[in-house]
């Protein structure tokens, strides 16, 4: 967003001017005891997030500010209860291009073409010709592999960002790149492509341009069954571009995509019943389950005047602990 | 057992003079309809189990059989209900030195010794002076390392032979070591020696010298809790020869131990409540199950004959499909 | 099997000549003490089962029987264990045509082409024009109705029968019929399309020539996610055929089908959450547990000196009680 | 209410002159910040309730509102927080008659007397003598028949209204009616009597006078076990009247009762164990999850603003989609 | 039975004369490879069971002794299998008085008159008049009172035997007086009733008299909901005779008695909601587990040779340590 | 607190002068609409908590307060929203002796040294000559049972006050003292043991002195382990003045200490599998269960205008019925 003026919310101090492009969550109209109206929301980019209040208010321009999704706002912070809240001047509803959105949305740490050649890296290495015939078939789809590219690997918990779909995604492909030889008589390269197209379907179940939520097809469908329903379509291309891959290879395929979650509580279509499906679930669930924990504990989000224990983290049951007792 | 004849189980065809030292198990008086005794027992070695009959027996010596364990057989075998049985002419006690013992049971298919060294040296890796006198002060109880170094991991299911422990602890470090630069948050020196002592009760836990089973520890207070209690007293140790350990790393280890299984219903006494006590939990599940599945479909002991579905495996829920679908 | 005489198993009575073309289940190698083999089995028609022996039997015929699935057998019936046993003197492999198909395999009681004809009329009776049209594709699908016409609902429990799955799926579509009318807020096009296809994906999850079983389709991916994933590619044929149906019909009719089991513990995909998807799955539960529970008390295979409760019957978790008390 | 004049709740438009009689819901004392007492509550009439505030409130007269349940208010409306709230001037306790009590109370869309006559109907259908004679004697019990025709099926959720019990038996009678000539094996007479009398235990269970909610017999002893109760003393009425029901039928009904709710963790006693008490949990079922999903996606409550998706239905355990895709 | 002889079938030695009054259990004709049928069937007194054949066997009896439950039956002893069997020479039916009964089923070891005597004086503490009146009632309804002096507590698992429900009532009763003055705030009263009737619905939930099975009552109904039922029956009868229990009262032990199991999956009909409730419910659950672990661990049936620890017991959902480690 | 004045919060009027020394808990700042920022905190003291604001608050003392965990205030009640409030005019942070200390928090209503006078002549029945030096080792640590006499049961929930851990062991070991003899085949001294042990591991896993919640320990290891780690150390100690106790008693009394919470998804490390581990888990919970009904429905704590029916209580599962339907 390099034209426009734009203040960091995480740097946000009590009692300062800001003004800049912010996503707007959740606007409404509050009304004060004395009965005027006023818009009360959340203002966010890819920084964090802040309580904002605009005293003045005309109702009417509520359902633009809605539309939009994006707004310019400017005025001050002062601290109320405890927490610093930006009383807005000035909110008005605007367009954003692609770059300011990339500036708006909390996103990866990594650089998104950098991580996006080592998926094509590491594919590469597929030595069965027709999965490698099927795996060029994904790469080569532009619109599939854009979203790929941006979409987030959930709604919160763990890789909840722009380009965490490649992000975990990556991750699982190099740990699997570094441990499948001390499992010789699992398939690699069912692992591989099992692990490139188990979340494919996210790029569906979620929608991530005005924040981060499902969709219809996510919420009906969702991503397990959407991938697998995805394969034989891909195949069919393959096949006519020359490489047919066997029915049997197809199913263990899809078998990998319906079971990733482990447990039908968990989403699974089947229990996994390959080597390969229990092998992915697995590692998925290692990769997920961690980073949710460093997240909470050990990222950077973490701040000093943070306690030794996290909150009850949903999705691991439980209350973490966050220092490093060896340091 | 190089100074006595032996017929590997495994290899025993229909219709041949066998003998040789066995491990004997359940044996038990039968009678036949005409009223006589007879001997019916399991003999098995390390290679496999047979069903052996011995048609005249004398009752009186049952309790010898029992109580010793170990017999020299001779005998034919025929083939029973298209089973190959063992019809005994001699079944006598006989003690077995430890060359003999390890000939007799299942066993890891890797040299103990270099497995063994393997550990120590990845254990040489920790760079945290306390932890490394930690891990020193196991290594040098003499005791518990031999019986570490024979222990099965399990009474059945996933490395349930001799060495086994040994096997799923060095692969767990193996495993570690590659990973763990991708987890940069997490603490290597902790994650490590949690690994290395995750599973060390399982010595007092289980027996092994005539056919695998649990003892009365393990059935009243079991291996989690046992590696538990023993961590303080060797911490005590490693403090009186100069190394004392914060008590802060040495409940971060406890909770490990204790955490390993992951949920209160497998056996963990709390959830795993820090990033390393989640790593080691996922990363132990993820080798136990994938074990499991490759002990059932790609195995040595997979036969030719076997069908694509196994009969259900308890501990992954379902029917395992064998075929490779890339072979 | 006009041609070749068949006693059916229900009526064969002790000590009586017995021939016919069965169903062979499970043959094995037996071995008397005398250390002869036999051949021991069940043989199956579509009336019943006959544990059967035949005592002097060349073990080198057992994979031609294995392979044939069907036999040419006659003997004589005696009781054993207070159980009549078939004793063949004779058991050969034959091949048998699709009528005596048909006669050997459990089927249902009504007729298959009536009941298609009724299945059909209702289906006409869909109003939405797209709907029509994707249930004629199916309709037009002539192998894929063949199976449906035949398949078993399951492979025991309910409906577990030739035609089991049409007769299940008729009495659906009939219920509907008369009860769609007292909940006029329901689409009854899309729940009639719903039942028509919940179950259609049995057609390549069972297998019915030879007994009953899973495919291997049937384990690692299952009906419920198959039966989805054709519809997309019926839809194709419909829109190419000049009748597109809207995506929000499509995933309505998708979620319907991912869903029918009820719960993901059950194997549901989702839960259902439409109120059409809600009564599909709670109708195909109706039904699938009232059939199940008259079966196992009022059917005619319940006998006079069947007790006045049955066996625990799994899927219904208790023992049920048979008499009627209004009789 | 003819005499007195009525704004119902659902039609009450912002800045508006309202009064009439309602039933006040959970009245409490405010304080401003000025120290003053305030009146705070819900009024309710059968088309919705409306959030209440009487600025000048005398704190005495508090416990004779909480007494009466019901009052005539005065006053005009306004919007604060986006919504309509009702600033009384006037909160006086009123006693209302049963015909005002009907209107102010959510209440059946359907005509009362005809739906009884309805249920009378099927009734008389009933061929088993002593089965009709029990019916009529449950029939002539007018104080039990009264409370049967108005008390709601639930305190939320589904036929949450009065004649909500009428209105849910009814339909689950006219469902038996078209459905049993599908089911010729089970006893008619039976499903009939039980659907008529499996929620009969209801109308102890909960007191809807003034609001709906749990009697103390409703929380110690329910309805399911009230039901099976007072049958053996209306069997023992119809008895002494001439017709002895047969103790083996009596016990199928109190079966029938005592088990409707399918599951013990769903307040069945034991699990439905004849084909008749199975079909009538199974109906049960059906229609209350029916109702309850189209109430919140397709009845006349939903507005045009709510979204595609609502809240998440306990009872469902999902958020449901409205629209219907065909529309 | 004291002028038939009798062998306890505790004490039956091999190669033994034996002879005596015996419940005949499960009596089946087999047949031998020789194609002769021949009587298989347990024998049971009250002393144990013994695994019977009778060689030579007439088929048309088997009717006879299935209808007799008892039987004279005479001949050897021998050992099959490691286990001592008895080979009938004679096996007839015949009748039992009500003395033999006794001698034949397993009983209790305490005297049965003192102990309802012991029951009677506990009841005559309780200082309520009514509920004093309503014990009464119960007590002076003689056929139920002879019910509930022999009838078991169980079929199997504990007290499983002749006056078991007598003994394990009599126990919590003794139990509660001496722990109710710890909690003062408990209504001894309500407690030292709900205990007498908590279980007296078992007196026609199971039968006794030819082995311990149960009703179809049992089944369908079951004793928990049984014993609410009889409760106002008699409160109506005590009322007549002069003293009325209040509503309330009848409710409490009412709701004591539908949730003495405590849990619904256990077969409570509601979670018990009053502190009197909560107390039954834990006492009995107290009894019930103790006597049961005892009865597995230090019982008279534990024999010497019996290893530390049982089979897996499934109502305490794991196998138990016998030895006493302060002994 | 003899010597400043202190007013006792249950007995606090509205609009009267409080002052004293008071717990405070969750100091925060809140800011008015008029942008002033205010201290609102609870302050407790043992007999109850009140919900305190004080208006003019300058933010920069807000750290001192909450470091104190103690302050003397002073101020005047007012109602506000119905509910007692208590505007302060000075809040200061303060020193507490050990003697306030006790009479600011909630506290057992006996006197903790007669509490710890029975327990300790309890334990002096132990007949056993290790059991009794054991337990002489534990009563001879003073720091440890300076903890022990003054720990809660828990933070919440039962027991959750000053001496709350002795009360509880003090009952469990009364309740066992008269119930023991009723059943003769327990060990006596194994269960008196077990039940002074069962819970002391809570002294360290609970902090109370400034309010009551689980330390780090508690949440990372927790009593259940902590309590069986120190089982050897001080089996040690005793082994040292002279009495070993065996490795089979040592481990029975772990076993009770790991299994007391009865189930894996209660905190029990295993399921109890000793006669003595079950008797301990059911009377820890009987009388938990107990308690925790009883102060909800009949202690002192319960008001006047509370209804017949409590909230639910999350323990219990359950709302509770409060009165005593025979009072």
């Amino acid at each position: 967003m390099p034209n426009r003026p734009h203040t960091d919310i995480r740097t946000i101090p009590a009692n300062a001017y800001v003004e800049g492009v912010y996503s707007i969550v959740n606007p409404q109209i509050g009304t004060t005891r004395a009965g005027k109206s006023y818009l009360k929301c959340l203002l966010r980019d890819a920084t964090g997030e802040i309580v904002t209040r605009q005293w003045s208010f005309d109702e009417s321009s509520l359902g633009d500010l809605s539309a939009a999704g994006f707004v310019w706002a400017a005025g001050h912070t002062q601290v109320y209860n405890g927490q610093i809240q930006f009383i807005a001047e000035q909110v008005k509803p605007v367009d954003v291009d692609e770059d300011e959105l990339t500036a708006l949305l909390p996103s990866t740490a990594f650089d998104i073409d950098a991580m996006f050649q080592e998926v094509r890296s590491i594919l590469g290495t597929i030595g069965h010709p027709a999965l490698k015939a099927l795996a060029d078939t994904y790469l080569a789809d532009e619109e599939l592999m854009a979203a790929f590219r941006r979409c987030p690997a959930a709604v919160s918990v763990h890789h909840a960002f722009i380009g965490g779909l490649l992000e975990h995604t990556l991750q699982l492909l190099k740990l699997a790149d570094v441990i499948l030889p001390m499992y010789p008589l699992l398939s690699r390269d069912l692992v591989i492509m099992g692990l490139f197209l188990h979340d494919m379907g996210k790029t569906v179940e979620l929608k991530w341009e005005k924040g981060f939520d499902y969709t219809t097809e996510g919420n009906l469908i969702g991503h397990v069954v959407r991938g697998a329903i995805w394969l034989p379509v891909k195949a069919a291309i393959a096949a006519k571009a020359g490489e047919r891959i066997q029915p049997d290879a197809l199913r263990a395929l899809q078998h990998i995509i319906l079971t990733h979650h482990g447990l039908p509580e968990h989403g699974a279509v089947k229990l996994p019943a390959t080597p390969e499906a229990i092998f992915v679930a697995m590692l998925d669930n290692l990769d997920a389950k961690t980073a949710t924990a460093l997240a909470h504990t050990r990222s950077d989000s973490v701040r000093e005047t943070d306690g030794p224990f996290t909150e009850k983290v949903w999705t691991l049951g439980t209350r973490l602990y966050r220092p490093d007792p060896l340091k």
